[in-house]
């Protein structure tokens, strides 16, 4: 197991302000990791709304199943977070131990169980002893305050290496609001929703229906614009809580998605998501580079991005950074793979800003050294240039090094 | 460069007998590599008919396109291929390149151009000088022999750390006809036509449409049943070469492709070209283990084989074969992320016919030390059953370890 931090880590852990109506506390309840915290508790004032989008895997885990059929009544009181086991394709027996969780914590935060939302991550296949939680949840409750937000990141990790922390403020009508998120994620990473845990949590209030909305046209251009390893997890989960308590400063209540005070919110939870999307990748399995991929002059943004993707996800590509060498010709292999309009003699491709293809041909012009310099950063924009049209997209993906072998061979995760 | 030859590789490399109207030499024509031989020249008699599948890559190399702009003729005279330099993204001068070896090789073959058939494998986007073939031409006419098929497939390596050679022989109308092939790949292989080189020669006597019909059937649960990496190379190409010599002892000339006859060529085809797609896989950069994957119980051939190379291409699955971990809940991951219609609490799955999970569930009956020790050996089945339907494929990989990132991030090949 990995423990060095990312070298690609972001160099400080943004203190996150409190967010009214929100309370966390994390704990220790051995599901499976020896001396560190493997649960958190979130607690919501009442009037919580909650949004969410999830993978898109046909072999869900059992807590994205609770999820998806809480979350139609838009009603949350209460959060927990394992980590150490998934509790996916564990059978009849997950669904008893998400019902049990929801039960146990509900208790603790005197709600309903249908106003608790579960999320778990590690390993797939092993049943969760459920029942470890059981005194877990009352002493989570009492101990839950407003500033635990780098624990709560912490108590999620699995084979990450940093907490991935994010905020943002946004003023909605003459009052500030605060936006708080965080997530998890280094492997397992593909865009399919949003491919990891990410939580964000807001006192602004906004109707669920308008949450749900924000939430997944926010989702489209950051965790859905990333991979690591082409590998869609069972567990993707990304759900938005908004307490409503900045109503009481002042905060308008947004009822409707096409209300236009909800601009500066919609901003700032961009801003969020995208924060945390790209510590996602810093964080990616074995990464010693970060690579943007540009592709432009698409015939459309949805062909940009199944070009990005292909050149993202081609092992060719991400072996060529990984050694540190612009080799472009793998990038037109993978361009040549996607199945979109493209035509090798009007491409061109740069790294770092430098043009090292032209029209179908290696640029005559390209200073090597130039070139070996840009390759040798810790982060790398590789932009396509395919001359079709105007559609243009970005994805954050990776390296593929040896040590995300050695991550993925040597330890079961 | 890994030059060890693969653990994986076959005991022993086959004989190959003549084919009536076929001659073979190599030579060393210093594109790329010091001390090998980098070009071969086949060299067929009069009357030979050809067919081929290409990759479908939208930036294919320079001797794809000239000859998917040949064959329909459907008539071939010589075969060039060359190692070292893959004469793709090389803009105009590709194709000044392509015209020049085949006007060398059509006068040492004395046949016209457009008879002689291409094809480049080694690096991307580096001009090649075609002019270094002028005199090698000659020289590989002359020294043209029925027996150098061994040499053939060694000159045509890249990454490659065996020769892969298989033949066949079938009857026809009570005449027996050979067919031999030889092929080459190690790296950036994934099922889109043939990803690859591979030649295959009969002396049977096929019309061109025929021979097309069959190698089009026949690369199906082959060449296109099998991924090393993903990745689909802008340079695959498959031909196939009938002398017709054969009809000369007796063997009928095959007009139509609904002739009955035609059945034992069809099969012997398949046999060549499924022994040269394992040998593909067995060489794969890096592998230390050849994985068949095997899906049953969809609800088509096709879902069966998109759910088979999702598993073939995770990574997570790749690297857990790679570390002899039976890991079975990236397979649901896989199983997962396909797309295709699932159903989590039917899915079963075996490795090496032991089954590990079992209706959505770990199989609690499941034997570790047997499963561990299945993993330990070189050749592993992976089974999945879906519970939906009769739809069955079949995929040949393998494992994802160190080796294949130190080849493709150390190496530019």
């Amino acid at each position: 197991m990995a423990t060095a931090v990312s070298p690609l880590a972001p160099k400080t852990v943004p203190q996150l302000p409190p967010v009214e109506g929100v309370r966390l506390a994390t704990a220790a309840a051995g599901i499976r990791y020896a001396g560190r915290t493997d649960v958190m508790l979130a607690l919501f004032e009442a009037g919580t709304t909650v949004a969410g989008v999830f993978t898109r895997s046909k072999c869900p885990s059992a807590p994205v199943e609770w999820c998806r059929s809480q979350i139609k009544r838009g009603r949350a009181r209460a959060l927990v977070v394992n980590s150490g086991n998934a509790n996916a394709f564990t059978g009849k027996s997950g669904r008893t131990a998400t019902k049990l969780t929801a039960d146990f914590a509900a208790k603790a935060a005197t709600c309903k169980p249908t106003e608790v939302f579960l999320a778990s991550t590690g390993v797939i296949g092993e049943p969760l002893d459920a029942r470890k939680f059981a005194g877990v949840m009352e002493t989570l409750a009492a101990a839950a305050a407003p500033d635990h937000w780098s624990h709560a990141a912490r108590a999620i990790m699995t084979t990450d290496t940093f907490p991935k922390l994010a905020t943002a403020t946004a003023r909605l009508g003459g009052t500030d609001i605060i936006i708080n998120g965080f997530a998890k994620g280094a492997g397992m990473i593909a865009p399919d929703m949003g491919t990891m845990l990410a939580f964000v949590f807001t006192d602004a209030a906004i109707a669920a229906p308008v949450l749900q909305a924000a939430l997944k046209e926010s989702v489209a251009d950051t965790f859905n614009a990333l991979t690591i390893d082409g590998d869609t997890s069972t567990s993707d989960t990304l759900m938005a809580f908004a307490t409503g308590a900045a109503a009481r400063r002042g905060a308008p209540r947004i009822a409707r998605a096409g209300d236009p005070r909800l601009k500066p919110f919609r901003v700032a939870l961009q801003t969020v998501l995208a924060d945390l999307a790209e510590q996602v990748a810093r964080d990616g399995e074995g990464a010693r580079k970060l690579v943007e991929i540009v592709v432009e002059g698409a015939v459309s943004k949805p062909s940009a991005r199944r070009i990005a993707l292909s050149i993202a996800n081609s092992p060719l590509v991400k072996t060529a950074i990984a050694g540190e060498d612009a080799n472009w010709g793998r990038v037109v292999m993978a361009v040549g793979k996607a199945g979109e309009p493209a035509d090798r003699d009007r491409l061109s491709i740069w790294f770092g800003g430098i043009r090292v293809a032209h029209r179908g041909e290696r640029d005559a012009g390209y200073d090597e050294a130039a070139v070996s310099a840009v390759m040798k950063k810790p982060e790398i924009t590789l932009k396509v240039a395919l001359g079709l049209g105007r559609g243009r997209d970005r994805v954050l993906t990776c390296d593929l090094t040896k040590e995300y072998v050695a991550i993925n061979g040597d330890y079961r995760s």
